[in-house]
């Protein structure tokens, strides 16, 4: 049968070696996501499984709500307050050590291993298996574990493959590979049931978050012949809501999802400032450069900044007029091109 | 190698070999999904690489704005005014041939072949490839043409992929198996990109749908404890948005998505009545029985109906009541068993 990662299959022997007879503390990154929370579970599953002494989950932050089902009762602990300096630390989709905790960085200098994804890892593992050319860690680590022969139980198929689908948008990125979908296959395979992991993913949506999706939906703005539009939050949308901070996650992506938008703005009201998420149709759009104006950063096609000083009455004319400014650099650009 | 559709295969051999040196006219359902234009193409392509003489596709309505992008230059004809009785009919996606176009089915009384995966197909044709294990009569295209070593082009692996996104919504539905993902990797692989499939699909929205939905999601109301939520659109939702009828296709989906509703609704205020949608978070809900009482039908997780002679203010009521005693006999059904 053919091999999803050839070149891993080594390394991830040699860190399942490792691990057995060990306690093992699998940490995932702050604030995780979909990914990040799957490949934990189910890279302690295997710990254990494969002859690990002791394997919890680390996290700087609790279970997100939208993951709970996916914990099958396994849980994870508070980074913060873990205390046991027998264990050793294995980490998944963290590209930078930093991104787990940094009191843990401190007591366990020496992480034996990393899994992750992310281009900008920077190799601080003993062990370190990155394959950039996954769509997610959960597509890694699932892709390595069928390498290695290893039962894949139905409660760690459904959390890769919630991994997978987290990471790649449903399948929609520009990550999503004849490969991405193999794995995808052998999970179903194995047990993963795609129906149930939407449900739990884009079925269990807050009340609130709806009102404030109709709110940001309502001030959408177009602007320069329909290639930006810009929605906005003013102060009052949580109160008026009861929606939460978190609740604005997503929201930008309904300006870009516009036909014809280019460039899709989120600026929310903060007491002090406003906070602004960017979204480019394609990396060519480098909105990051716009965020940077502002003293943030991010990919090119996705971005954000929080600006102090300004108001929503300050900034909106402000951040039109540096897009229109990127926007004639763009088209100059491509007409050179 | 493995084959998708090992019982079909000698159904799709004798269809191809009818068509061979004919003129053939592939027809679709009437207000066709993306399931059927990408069906149409993409066997239109194959018939005509398989020697039918000459290959039209038809259909009542015009090549709707979503999928313009899939057709490569290839045109679809107005069902009502093909006029050439040279033709033999080849179907796909129609469970009955009434469903193509009724001047056509009375002109070409016996259609040469059917492709479908409905499972109410009442096998009209001469040749009648049905499989109702199929997510998508895409998958069944793309299955077959693979088991009969046909080479798929990336125009048409990016159509039965598409197709396959829209009839599984992004491979979120019950029918989702493995063997969907099958023969969506295989897709890939012959060329598929599902990151442009999905920009095409779900970032060409109309801003005037995205203002109707913001007045959907305003007027969104839990009811029964948080277990049913209705939302409702007024006669000036679409003059106040400048949205089209068609875009109020899937807001009801939105109060289906909030967590704990099990049974979603949207209203509509027509000119001498009220259209409702209901949808169910699952089968088990059977909002088709509540569809019925207005007249109507649908799927148990999915129908509506158009109740003549109410409003707004008296439909919802009755709706409400309805409701309240369908959840009573469903909570005396699970308690039961």
């Amino acid at each position: 049968m053919a091999q999803f990662f050839p070149e891993l299959k080594e390394d991830f022997k040699r860190l399942l070696k490792a691990a057995a007879g060990k306690k093992i503390a699998v940490a995932g990154h702050m604030r995780p996501d979909g990914d990040c929370i799957s490949s934990q579970f189910a890279l302690a599953d295997i710990l254990r499984e494969c002859g690990a002494e002791e394997v919890v989950c680390l996290n700087q932050n609790p279970l997100p709500y939208l993951y709970e089902h996916f914990a099958y009762g396994s849980k994870l602990q508070s980074a913060a307050e873990f205390c046991d300096d027998s264990f050793e630390i294995v980490t998944v989709d963290c590209a930078d050590y930093k991104r787990t905790n940094l009191e843990l960085c401190s007591r366990f200098p020496s992480p034996l291993g990393c899994i992750d994804h992310h281009a900008t890892n920077n190799t601080y593992a003993k062990i370190n298996i990155i394959d950039t050319r996954a769509s997610a860690t959960a597509e890694l680590i699932a892709g390595m574990a069928f390498d290695a022969g290893l039962k894949i139980s139905k409660e760690n198929a459904n959390r890769l493959y919630m991994g997978i689908v987290m990471d790649t948008r449903q399948f929609t990125t520009s990550s999503v590979r004849t490969q991405t979908f193999e794995v995808a296959t052998a999970l179903v395979k194995s047990g993963a049931d795609a129906a149930w992991v939407a449900v739990e993913l884009y079925q269990r949506e807050r009340f609130e978050k709806m009102k404030l999706l109709a709110l940001y939906l309502q001030s959408m703005t177009m602007h320069f012949d329909g290639r930006v539009c810009v929605g906005v939050l003013p102060a009052d949308a949580y109160t008026s809501t009861g929606a939460e901070k978190a609740d604005s996650d997503g929201l930008v992506d309904y300006a870009r999802a516009v036909n014809g938008v280019e460039i899709a703005v989120l600026l929310e009201a903060l007491p002090n400032g406003v906070k602004g998420s960017l979204r480019g149709k394609g990396p060519q759009y480098m909105v990051n450069d716009l965020a940077a104006k502002f003293g943030g950063g991010g990919h090119m096609a996705a971005a954000g900044f929080t600006a102090e000083g300004y108001d929503l009455n300050t900034l909106y004319p402000k951040m039109l007029s540096l897009i229109e400014e990127h926007l004639l650099n763009l088209d100059k650009l491509n007409s050179k091109i």
